[in-house]
């Protein structure tokens, strides 16, 4: 399979844009996660700091961290969701002639849509840690990145909600596992939005 | 100057997560106003639709078009916000030691800010399209695919979101022409936060 963030970025948006299954919304969440991630770290790793108190380089340490931490497991999650959905795709494709066929392939797409619900939680709990970065870079950092940590966060929660859509679509085909992966995304969602509002972001 | 979309995309996110003060969050924001009209697109483009009436497949290939327009501009606008930013940098660098100095640097000052500004502004509007079109993919489009149609609007959003602080902090130090555009700006962000709702993006 493609390694996707190894493609020219342009290319990898025209995989994004073509009517294949995948990439789709849950790598593009990842992606956006990545991207906020970054914007994060950046701010963090700047030299000045908002007033130079020791205490801020410490908690910009620490986001810093955060930020790199994150921003490594959504770029992984990238890959991760269009290889998960990609199993989705092919056990609806299995045969089902036979009722051996039809109890087979039942159980293949159980299997591939618990993965495809698990993958993009992890995305959005990755995202939460972003805009978590992101409120220290904002508070602590260099005053004159503070619209580049505010843009980070919202690019984390744009990569919160759109992992969120994927849970539930995904979910919404499984039982009890489903409702509790439901759950925790709305939790999630429930907290990066209260993040969010501290940021600024409409 | 490199071609920022040109690069792997690892490479790109890397870029961002530098110290280098470009690319920043201006080139992000329209970064994630591409992926979205990507995801739109991606939508619009599904052979399926919502029930199958012929006009809503009118109103998607419309949806269609305005993605692809929009998702065309964002791509440029990463690059053109990189470098009206590094002509902000190069501007402050000017030297200052005579009078004459002094002017010829403030003026380079403000006509780099003022083009600072400029493309933030058009990202903004441009994620505002992105916005529409999902929209259009969400309420008309392939009924499995309503999940990438509210990402591609979320990160649309994001991108709406992230351009406004960069419209905000260029326009600060100019006089009118700034006023104007931070009115437009938010007057976006008022449409965006609309559109977003309705797509119920929280």
């Amino acid at each position: 399979m493609t390694r996707l963030l190894e493609l020219p970025a342009a290319e990898l948006l025209d995989r994004f844009a073509s009517p294949e299954p995948t990439p789709g919304g849950g790598s593009a969440a990842a992606l956006s996660g990545g991207l906020g991630a970054a914007l994060v770290a950046m701010v963090c790793a700047m030299p000045k700091t908002r007033t130079g108190a020791a205490e801020e380089q410490a908690r910009l340490d620490a986001a810093l961290a955060w930020a790199r931490e994150a921003g490594g497991r959504l770029r992984a999650l990238v890959q991760e969701d269009a290889r998960v959905y990609d199993s989705v795709v092919a056990a609806y494709r299995l045969p089902k002639a036979t009722e051996a066929e039809k109890a087979a392939r039942k159980g293949a797409i159980a299997v591939a849509l618990a993965r495809a619900t698990d993958v993009p939680l992890a995305t959005a709990e990755a995202c939460l840690v972003v805009l978590k970065a992101a409120q220290e870079a904002a508070a602590h950092g260099n005053p004159n990145a503070v619209s580049d940590a505010r843009t980070g966060g919202a690019l984390g929660f744009a990569g919160l909600v759109g992992a969120a859509e994927n849970v539930r679509i995904n979910a919404g085909s499984l039982a009890e596992s489903g409702a509790l992966a439901v759950e925790r995304v709305e939790a999630a969602l429930a907290e990066g939005r209260t993040r969010a509002n501290a940021l600024g972001i409409p």
